[in-house]
């Protein structure tokens, strides 16, 4: 049972007929029920403003049914905090300078702008200073893989691309712009995102169905100059990566003996198997819903091929618990309660679980907790939260930083270990292996570390000079 | 030759050696070269900030050279300021609502933002109210016909599409955001519309050329349910209309009977001809660099086949000179000097003459201004600058507002009899025949006016309901 949360919050002016203190009455009410009282603030109209979080929608109707019992307790303005924030969306244009006088509009607009667009016609590298481009990446989606809900569409893709573009924006310092698209299409996404990319300095492509994701990011890879990265694969083996580093540190194992089982090898479990392998890590036992993934299973599909290659070298066969047999670390990205604890009973000693399924992990982390070294979810409400928003702020703004060119593995890796080593250095426990999500130290450490990588791997691209006065009349 | 000003604009800092008083010094110098000092602020190093107006950029150098000239007078920090203001673009992406809290990106982003999904997946036009579509309009251009530089492509085209998107919030309090494309194939263009389109809630198509622009806006008005409008085309026209029909109030002469030459039968032309014709003109004759346009005339295009079928019934034939015989106006979308003054002594008396080849127009004003009653520009240096932004922020205002499907005709005419009226009850004259395109009184209006026109079009959609708290176990 999910805790009250911020997800489930309601907001209501309620007067008291009957008493001076009606928190007195309401705190009570509210804890028979499982409410939390969040906030409340006396408005000048003598009512008083609560925010209550609940559960879940039918645990929502409780609470409200419960206050409307109160006797001589009146409510009104009653509103669903989340629904409320989402009115009007979440992210506006702004300008950088005031257009207030004639003057303004002439610099900005014609005749000023006009010389702009002539020196970026004669060198069109200048767009990556002169304009929006500089920053501003693109949040693509299909809509076909919305969260853990699904193939929802484009339209109801758009809230969570808007979320995104707002942990960009506020971790990385990155502009971020939604775009969803009316066609799951392979091609047509390829090419609609091939037309757009002169308005943008990066490419994240968001929630895009496997095995779709891995050709379209392959295809834009090859033809865009600017980074392409879908977040959904690569950001999450970053963080991943970092995750398990530093569980080997707290539990003493070695990475590079590590035995790993990835239970769901769809965009996510293939990105952090190969990720995981790039870093050089044991061996890697990939699970999906036909049982463990070996080199000469029949029937396998293309991708899966791939990684039968470079994974289970002991060709082990059966589900997740045989695979499990002597694992250091569990890595769920597949659904909810799909890891019997008898395969977290076969794991070697001091298991590593990284139930990542969310809001419901691969196992009920009450349950497994005791039978485990170290625990991680992608969930808020407990120690260790895997969440991407640790690795795609920072890589995007290093990235861009660089003038990159694309993102490397190299990349990946560097912005894995500083996210890694940012918890070290606070001393990790088997509750501390990753920094928490809204810590601002990550992104500018994953940034320079990643910028540092795009220089090294050969990525970076110096930004052309803005021209000087002297040189105009050239320009 | 132009006057001095904010588009070719200097600033730097000046250390005077020999004088007390260095703007004693500077400002005859400045006067000597033309230069216009705009602002001077002594700086707390004890150094004065100058400001610097030029007419162009060889004049930026006269200008500067004549200041290197005064003896003791050292300068440091020399800035373009139009490319100073660019540096980095002139858009940015925020958010509606702050995230600093785990409570912020609990609402913002998982797991509340799933209820918003679903929400949206049961009922798609939910995005409508409960994403940034609400108020968001797309600005595309394939860089084709860059203001009047030509054909630049996308990257020098982006500059040009952010300070629009600055003049639709600024004006409009429409988010508007740039896309610029890779290609400039129709069918490219329309395909990549098309994918991008649930996104947005408007398409303003920017600085395409002819003829292409024609069928890529039909196309997408064919199979769009949102507004696309393609602003060099009905945003001019819309404009001019007004400024017509209020040189018509000036003058004394009958709309209805008014006859019309119309040079440079491009994208703006050809929308103007039909705005005019569609709000009841007497007569207009199209003509192009092959002379006037009639029915019959061999070699014409097919959207000059087209116009040919609403204009020139008398079938004149000629150059301009010829079709300006007794005509009430002149109405020149060309180029510079295309129009001789013996044309204009060709006119019925009372000439008016809108000149909006921009910055030379068809005609020196100077040269014009005693031959004619009314004269207007696409210039901020004369009176009745004839200039989009009277029409396009309020007019997709009132389009966003009233979740219209397309933009009409009836729109159309509405937008530009708000703007005719707000000018009239100013008391229109000679010089005051349309609104200055910094009044902040005219978009409202206009949106106004539009929204009411897209209701009676039947195009106006009402937006769904928010759900209520008691509903949302339906979502």
């Amino acid at each position: 049972m999910p805790a009250p949360g911020p997800g489930f919050s309601l907001t209501l002016s309620v007067r008291d007929q009957e008493s001076m203190d009606p928190l007195a009455r309401i705190v009570p009410a509210l804890s028979l029920h499982g409410g939390r009282l969040a906030a409340a603030l006396p408005l000048p109209d003598g009512s008083l403003a609560i925010t209550v979080y609940c559960r879940d929608l039918p645990h929502q109707q409780e609470i409200l049914t419960s206050l409307r019992g109160i006797p001589g307790l009146t409510s009104t303005g009653l509103q669903d905090d989340v629904f409320a924030l989402h009115r009007g969306g979440k992210l506006q244009m702004s300008s950088t300078s005031p257009l207030k006088s004639a003057a303004d509009l002439a610099r900005q607009y014609t005749p000023g702008v006009a010389r702009i667009c002539r020196s970026i016609a004669k060198v069109p590298d200048r767009a990556r200073i002169l304009t929006q481009r500089r920053n501003l990446v693109a949040v693509v989606s299909d809509g076909s893989a919305i969260l853990g809900l699904g193939n929802l569409g484009p339209a109801a893709a758009l809230p969570v691309m808007e979320g995104k573009a707002i942990l960009f924006k506020e971790f990385g310092g990155v502009d971020a712009f939604p775009i969803v698209l009316a066609s799951q299409d392979m091609e047509e996404i390829v090419a609609t995102v091939t037309q757009i990319a002169p308005s943008f300095a990066g490419i994240n492509l968001e929630d895009i169905s496997a095995p779709r994701c891995f050709a379209i990011e392959d295809r834009l890879k090859n033809t865009l100059d600017i980074p392409v990265f879908h977040d959904d694969q690569h950001g999450t083996a970053i963080v991943v990566l970092a995750a398990i580093q530093n569980a080997c540190r707290v539990t003493g194992k070695d990475f590079s003996r590590l035995r790993v089982v990835v239970l769901g090898v769809g965009a996510a479990g293939t990105a952090c198997i190969r990720l995981l392998t790039k870093a050089g890590v044991g061996e890697i036992i990939g699970v999906n819903r036909g049982g463990s993934i070996f080199s000469g299973k029949p029937g396998l599909s293309e991708s899966n091929l791939e990684l039968a290659k470079i994974t289970n070298p002991r060709r082990v066969e059966g589900g997740v618990v045989e695979a499990l047999a002597g694992a250091d670390v569990f890595l769920g990205l597949s659904g909810p309660n799909l890891l019997p604890l008898a395969g977290v009973k076969a794991m070697a000693p001091d298991p590593i679980v990284l139930a990542m399924s969310n809001p419901d992990p691969e196992i009920d982390p009450e349950v497994v907790r005791p039978w485990v070294a170290v625990l991680a979810t992608g969930r808020s409400d407990y120690p260790n939260q895997v969440n991407n928003v640790l690795a795609f702020p920072g890589l995007f703004r290093g990235a861009l930083d660089a003038g990159a060119t694309q993102i490397t593995g190299g990349m990946c890796l560097a912005a894995s270990a500083a996210i890694a080593s940012l918890a070290e250095r606070d001393g990790v426990n088997r509750e501390n292996i990753i920094p928490n999500p809204l810590d601002r130290r990550v992104a500018p450490a994953v940034a320079e570390a990643v910028a540092e990588a795009a220089r090294q791997d050969g990525v970076a691209r110096d930004f052309p000079p803005v021209p000087g006065i002297d040189e105009l009349s050239d320009c």
